[in-house]
């Protein structure tokens, strides 16, 4: 089977790339390589330093950007619902940088010193300036959703975009408090958590494939199913990243085995263990970890059900997922592309 | 003569404070008397609270907002462009929204404890929170624009508005980083200043302005002439503020005399100052205040013409506000209200 996915991306993340470029102004830059970087230059070069295309002395620099999963998935279902992707490429983009707007705080909200192996933003050039820069990244990723209408997408659609698109930024936000008050808190139920992770990742799944379905003009119904699938594959996703936290094959995960157990996380297995297991809440209460925590702490997680409740969670959302997608009529090539992505997501090596 | 601006603010304060509530979802709370707050509440009670409507503990209050003058120039221009003052409601109410997400974030990145003398957010919840509480905030903001369509508003325009209120939503940033920097730096040019202003105070009076004419569906021109002089009264109003901050009368202002000196705030007639004495530059090398620290500033100052050439500017924008206000071609009794208004923002006893 040919990969559709990878031919698609192909096409499609070049367009996403020149696009984040024109509205965050890195087009503009008088010289990239200017050996003097003027002080309104470091105001849109703290952005372009987050977003991976410049070094902490406002020098190009190629770096890993992240994997662009959030516009792909919105392109793709543009596509898949009969659209002309190219029309949605401001709303991919719009998506793109809320992402990377929220990242931005994220980092300073978790005293995060690093991302993707380089120091973050606040880490850089303060939390005041940090917080601010978060602010023209959102305010910024509103102005990429104006631009629909540069590419012909009918104003009453432009505005129905924008609602969507704010709905979820309110909910990111909700999801956002969600998890810093778990934090402080000793009792989180598993219902809670599932509604955490739905505002904190799916939300913003669910939006990209929503507005692929609004800018192709689909009906209520697809535009609905497109959304479902997305928020599906987002709960899915954020389940099997929880598992893979702590049963993860050290070697093809890139972090540490049970790193999630170490730090304490209250990931979905964690918290459904709790409620099952006296053993592991009595250990859950002990302040410092002992040489043996993790492996105690694995040990009750697999004898109360735990891993295999969580990977239920993920196949029960993952069909979900499918069985909207398909409610929605995807055509191909697109269509092929997003069953493909979805298994990308979710397969255990990643 | 009657005062147009108070008659008219009776009639519009109303309607903006119950847009604000429904879009914050201060509607929405199940029982503003309940003893047990849910947790859920506290997101959005925080952002009641720094709205005036709650106190700490999520108990109703009634307390200082600020006086919404943004707002009420927004209605005022719509009303004075010929609009129908109710279908801009939902911008004033962005606007509004928009304003306080930015003072909710400001406290924080200035560290500042109260606001109004009440604490801020981020010294109740943590700065962590109150960021959040900012970014849901600013996506409320955008959320109450998206209500123009509601009210009858063409969605070409509604487009129009969010791409003018984001434009102005980078400005500020833009604004905000410039003031951030200037405390680090040991020069700043004046033309630098007006420039920071610009963005930090001015262009969002701008905004409230331009909106009210683009709903009122005003030609080019005027909506032009409208945000212009918004602009200039901006400028003129925190100019004539950098006065007060240094000469105002005591007993009018609120404030102890010559704050700004105290704190070496870098406002418009300091920066002049600095340019053209060397007396003051060699007195604001010192590290620490003496005695008569505030004394010899203000007198150098004085000598410089500091305070004559600031008070000149405050005449300049001034001037220059109401002469676009005219080629706007404003119709009663809204104008006499804009009138008013610019009066009093720039009168010497506020």
């Amino acid at each position: 089977m040919t990969n559709e996915f990878e031919t698609l991306s192909a096409a499609f993340l070049p367009a996403v790339e020149a696009e984040m470029r024109s509205v965050l102004g890195a087009d503009q830059r008088t010289s990239e390589t200017a050996d003097n970087v003027g002080r309104d230059d470091i105001f849109l070069g703290m952005i372009h330093y987050h977003m991976g295309w410049l070094d902490d002395q406002m020098q190009p620099v190629r770096s890993n950007s992240g994997k662009r999963i959030r516009p792909l998935l919105c392109l793709l279902t543009c596509s898949a619902a009969g659209g002309d992707w190219q029309q949605a490429v401001p709303a991919a983009t719009a998506i793109e940088i809320l992402h990377n707007f929220s990242l931005v705080h994220d980092d300073i909200q978790d005293a995060s010193p690093t991302r993707r192996g380089r120091p973050t933003v606040w880490t850089l050039w303060g939390e005041p300036q940090a917080i601010n820069t978060g602010d023209a990244m959102f305010a910024l990723a509103h102005l990429a959703l104006n631009r629909l209408t540069d590419r012909g997408v009918p104003s009453s659609i432009v505005v129905e975009a924008y609602r969507r698109f704010d709905e979820t930024c309110v909910a990111l936000t909700g999801g956002q408090y969600a998890d810093m008050s778990f934090e402080s808190r000793k009792q989180v139920g598993v219902d809670e958590y599932l509604k955490m992770i739905t505002g904190k990742t799916a939300v913003l799944i669910s939006l990209c494939c929503e507005l692929g379905g609004l800018v192709a003009d689909a009906d209520e119904q697809a535009v609905h199913h497109l959304g479902r699938f997305g928020l599906d594959i987002g709960l899915a996703f954020q389940i099997h990243d929880d598992v893979l936290g702590i049963w993860g094959d050290e070697s093809l995960t890139g972090k540490s085995a049970a790193t999630d157990i170490v730090t304490r996380k209250k990931t979905l297995p964690v918290l459904y263990g709790l409620e099952k297991s006296s053993r592991l809440r009595a250990l859950y209460q002990t302040e410092d970890n002992e040489s043996n925590f993790v492996e105690l702490a694995v040990r009750f997680l697999d004898e109360a059900g735990a891993r295999k409740y969580a990977e239920e969670r993920v196949k029960h959302y993952s069909d979900s997922a499918l069985a909207h997608l398909k409610a929605a009529q995807p055509s191909d090539p697109a269509a092929t592309a997003l069953h493909q992505l979805s298994s990308m997501l979710l397969k255990r090596d990643h």
